[in-house]
């Protein structure tokens, strides 16, 4: 069987020859870069045996996730009703919603997405739980969740394995509601404790009599550490396929493997060590994850994006010998994700020239 | 005459009665306190004698920038074309942009609103100059060009007063171009160093036989101090129409007169002291502004949005007694501009009592 081609997953409408017709700012995607990440990961998800499950957010493309799941992923990940929706209507079924649904609007939401798709959700606390229950009674089907927990990670999570085993009951419990498992976005670094968490709870909730069916685990930056994953059946990873400056600078991706940059325009040198381009953080985002300064431009020697206002970025140009006003520069962004989240439309690219854009269609689901 | 009615600006549609009713993150909008905040910065800008060119960006409605119009602004202020494109669509002509236009696509642009508005704009080096006199000449009449100094601000301008005279003269010299003035984006709190500025270069402007007839300054921060605004015939703000806590921490304007904040949900509280909500970067923005944290709940006495995610914010709780889950709270972003950019539409409120929803008319105009 021969393997899918990503190109006929993109709709892609024509825009000019080359990124020197592009007005910018503008991101441009190296489509055989995306399909190299594609496959690779998958490839890796086989090897190990995990269930691969891609983030929608990092792209908000609906033929991409229609291609990663042709190239072997299992379901979706999305991270709000907005973004299952768009994958709703591309007639996807399988996906995971990673945070907690809270409130009327969109537990009607969420009941008629468990009404036509397969959608799992999470919860940290027993309030949401009730309000999943009362979505998959009005969707006329049990609605399966997993039990959401802070392995370190920080952020939402039940806090120890024996309330990870108190929420699984309480799902259990809950009408219109199905416990399936366990999730958890980890600190990057510490699987271990991501397993001895996950094991003491799957054991407490098998001595209560149910059975932890998914272990959902996930994150970027250790993608290729193989260590700690004994337990896990599925791992969900976003930014893999377009690669940016945090992962490469957590060695969880090479250059090379960098498949989107923001195309921009040098409108202004004032002074030798300063010039300036036409993206700021509108295109960019002032996303730091740590890092010094908000990209870098690769076309002029690496040259740091120093600052950032709404408009304008300030490239640090004391070791670029020369740049010319109107000159095209492509910059690497700190953090892709929200670069797809700030253009309605992006374009598809083979190194200079240009296969077509694209509308983003997951742009501006905010709820 | 009576005064311009802002309700009768905005074509707001119905959207629930309270902001109970609402879905979350979104942006609610107090209309009272904006209409107080337009009234009392034109009521400075006329008390000073100086045209009020509020900027576009800060609200993206063209409803509000009509408004403002009406109350008695001489013209708008925009960053790129594609504002300039949403404010002809509305019939607005006094234009000024105040970001160097490179490239061709641009410039076919620029030509086609030079034909049907007034807008004025803005260089700082001869190669933009040279390609506003070939969009002049394209649109079949001279467009006005500012000489942007750099007074301190350290981003776009010529750095002194002899530099912008001798663009001065490369603008008037140029087929299709024609030299209007000066222009500045300063450095907060160092006004009398932006005057020295302005004088000599003036002097210097006059001394080859030019009027300098615009000297176009701005910033919101120092919005209310008199001092050094001699020379200047036009001041640009944009921030003071909604208000935010960057200007609240630099003394521009009272939490009173914040009029926008971003309505969001609890929906975690997985340990006392650290609460989550459902609005993250892709709704308050990463921008820090020099600030602690991405923003303050009003809701919750001011606690601090100490960490922010993608979809999710984790508010510092520890001195808050209770939150609920399912509570709503209000945010008070660092930075309100880039939060009009996020988000399609946005929702204008009485108090707790909403008055309709309305569409971003320039989100997404990326270039």
């Amino acid at each position: 069987m021969s393997h899918p081609q990503i190109l006929d997953f993109l709709n892609l409408e024509p825009e000019g020859s080359t990124i020197d017709d592009l007005d910018t700012p503008v991101p441009i995607i190296d489509i055989d870069v995306v399909d190299r990440n594609v496959r690779r990961w998958q490839t890796q998800c086989d090897r190990r045996g995990l269930a691969n499950r891609p983030h929608f957010k990092t792209h908000k493309l609906a033929g991409l996730a229609r291609y990663q799941l042709a190239a072997g992923a299992k379901g979706m990940t999305v991270q709000k009703l907005g973004e299952a929706e768009v994958l709703a209507r591309a007639g996807i079924k399988d996906m995971l919603l990673t945070f907690n649904i809270v409130g009327e609007a969109k537990l009607v939401r969420l009941a008629a997405l468990a009404r036509s798709t397969d959608i799992r959700v999470v919860a940290d606390n027993a309030q949401v739980v009730e309000g999943i229950g009362r979505a998959g009674a009005m969707a006329g089907r049990e609605i399966t969740v997993l039990v959401e927990c802070d392995t370190g990670g920080g952020r939402n999570g039940v806090q120890t394995p024996s309330e990870a085993a108190a929420l699984a009951q309480v799902i259990a419990a809950a009408p219109g509601a199905r416990f399936g498992g366990l999730m958890t976005y980890p600190k990057p670094r510490t699987r271990e404790v991501t397993r001895d968490f996950f094991s003491m709870a799957r054991n407490l909730i098998e001595a209560v009599g149910l059975e932890t069916e998914i272990v959902s685990t996930g994150g970027s930056v250790d993608l290729w550490d193989y260590s700690g994953l004994d337990l896990a059946t599925e791992y969900r990873a976003g930014t893999y396929i377009y690669g940016d400056r945090y992962l490469v600078a957590h060695d969880a991706c090479s250059r090379q493997d960098c498949a989107l940059h923001v195309l921009s325009t040098i409108v202004s040198r004032p002074i030798s060590d300063r010039a300036i381009i036409d993206a700021g953080s509108k295109a960019l985002t002032s996303d730091l994850l740590g890092l010094t300064g908000y990209g870098i431009v690769p076309d002029l020697n690496d040259a740091l994006v120093s600052q950032i206002s709404e408009e304008h970025a300030i490239i640090d140009a004391s070791e670029t010998v020369k740049i010319d006003i109107g000159a095209r520069v492509r910059v690497l962004p700190n953090h892709v994700c929200p670069v797809s989240n700030l253009f309605d439309r992006v374009v598809f690219v083979r190194g200079r020239t240009v296969l077509g854009s694209t509308r983003v269609d997951g742009r501006g689901k905010v709820t």
